[in-house]
């Protein structure tokens, strides 16, 4: 450690994300990516904005993004905060609504980037043991706290909370903030966005990397009450004035507009989970029921870090996580059909059963 | 306030970047923008990237426009950190460098955010007037201090320091790292960067947003020794993984490519500027010697924010600072010829000298 470094610095754990390998040919099945492109409407979007333009600044506020959110989802562009990937949103409610000096409950077992942020900016986390079953229980997010935050559908579990047992948790806590991070529920949650009117505490995040195909455009967005949508944005302009480029912006706004694409490639990948599903459960492995874009599977024979090791060496990548309860399992993103099929005819030769 | 804020968000007093307006046809002269598109080369580059790819993350280092920046500058890549904007890098800065429990000294006239950041990360500053023509002085950088951090040139005055007298303030605190925001360095500057090498506590910050064209595009970068470049990716990781899009990093990367273009247009800015500055002193002006792509200046007869007020009512925006020393300024950016012709065409009737 460097005399220069803040203290803070040294104790930081660094989230890891999955690898973004740079090598071509792989199937990549491993950090959770749409595998069909944008809608032709973003492209056609961020074509039209690409010019002269680009010499000036954005729109600090994101106006007219807002706007198109808002209008998806039946609320006020005033109940919408925006960030640069949905993990920006999140750090900066960690720092906005977190920090009441009591511990933040999460799942043990759960996005790995909020103890990250706990380090980040000094919040005592309290882990909260899924069940047997690797299902949050809403009985367990009554303790004292400092705020709670769960994935909905989780990751990497791929479960899904009904929108009831959201809203228990919700209830339970009047006094402090309840995040439910939505990253992936476009593949088969129910979105809590429908409580938002009701519960002053509750903060809704979403982001365009998964359903809407734009990882590499780096736009997500908070949905919640505008008491709590002003801490962000006091905190967003106190970081950032303008954490939105022009073309992300633009290709944003077209990915909400274009809703039959939106509709028909996340029916795709919600189809192909399934098949995937079955074809997993007929070479043997455990899949649990997943409501994302990713199943999470381990098989009885083979350990988990054995198969990923095997996988990649035939060019697919998963994830695996080397962590206690989940190391047997693999996170499986849902590709293409061809993608699938790569997966399902490598894995004979590794399960030993060709 | 609500009950749900961190107690920290109540006492936030967020930047106000300048204005944005939403009408066509003004001479907007407000937020120093460059008046020159970006390079060809950039819409190009922009172009063969946009599609289907943007549904994969992008590369979380951003390895590539590392490497055309440190070509660029004659470093190693390892030498460069890379954000969403130099304002994203800096907050980086203040948080993994400056908090070291003793204040964090600057200019009273300078970068408005460096207060925002301190209250952001609860640093104490202790503010160092410039002198009486408006300089720094390096010999008033010696007091005990968690950091020091100055613009230059500096913003909103345009004043340079040389680079000796940067690397005096550089050499007298050896303990702590001094930050060197080289925002406008491009239009008349030497980079400190040339003193890294020598440095350890030595930290360069820059923009593509002023010389390269690209404030639409937010990338921002900081050169130093690898030490102080590890805080901040730790920072970063602890942050967001990914904080340049794929658009972003493609576009930047042609920018630094591109040194023709470069030369062409940051070359034009500067002799824009110096006929600015004579027209502005045949109407009575006082001009600071600027090195920026902007002039700081004042009317004897009139007060900034009545010049200010009604050149809007013509169309023409500039900035005014309502603030101690500088009331009576207006700081100016470099348009286009045309731009400087609308603007001194407009102030001699506001200057009651028609």
């Amino acid at each position: 450690m460097s005399k220069f470094w803040s203290p803070l610095v040294r104790d930081l754990v660094p989230y890891v994300p999955g690898e973004q390998p740079k090598m071509a040919n792989l199937v990549k099945l491993n950090t959770n990516e749409n595998p069909y492109g944008p809608s032709p409407r973003v492209i056609e979007a961020i074509q039209a904005e690409l010019g002269d333009s680009l010499r000036l600044y954005p729109d600090p506020e994101g106006d007219q993004l807002k706007q198109s959110i808002a209008g998806f989802y039946g609320i006020s562009p005033r109940q919408v905060f925006l960030g640069n990937g949905s993990d920006e949103v999140l750090a900066h409610i960690f720092q906005a609504l977190f920090q009441h000096g009591e511990p933040l409950l999460f799942p043990d077992i759960s996005y790995s980037f909020y103890p990250v942020y706990c380090g980040l900016y000094g919040i005592e986390p309290r882990i909260i043991p899924l069940n047997d079953q690797f299902d949050i229980d809403p009985e367990d997010y009554r303790p004292p706290n400092g705020g709670v935050i769960f994935p909905n559908p989780n990751a990497p579990t791929g479960r899904l909370l009904s929108l009831a047992d959201v809203e228990r948790i919700v209830a339970v806590n009047p006094e402090r903030v309840v995040v439910v991070d939505e990253a992936y529920v476009d593949f088969g949650g129910e979105s809590a966005i429908a409580l938002i009117d009701r519960y002053p505490n509750l903060l809704v995040s979403q982001t365009l990397s998964k359903a809407r195909s734009l990882a590499g455009l780096r736009v997500g967005f908070a949905v919640g009450h505008v008491d709590l949508i002003e801490a962000l944005q006091r905190v967003k302009d106190s970081f950032n004035s303008y954490p939105l480029d022009r073309l992300a912006l633009a290709g944003a706004r077209a990915a909400f507009d274009d809703r039959d694409y939106f509709e028909q490639t996340r029916q795709s990948v919600i189809a192909e989970r399934e098949r995937l599903t079955c074809g997993l459960k007929q070479l043997g492995f455990e899949v649990l029921p997943s409501a994302a874009n990713f199943v999470f599977a381990c098989h009885p024979d083979r350990a988990g870090s054995d198969l990923a090791r095997g996988l990649r060496e035939q060019g697919i990548i998963v994830r695996h996580f080397n962590k206690p309860r989940i190391s047997a399992f693999l996170r499986i993103t849902i590709g293409t059909p061809e993608q699938s099929n790569a997966l399902l005819a490598a894995l004979p030769a590794l399960l030993g059963n060709r």
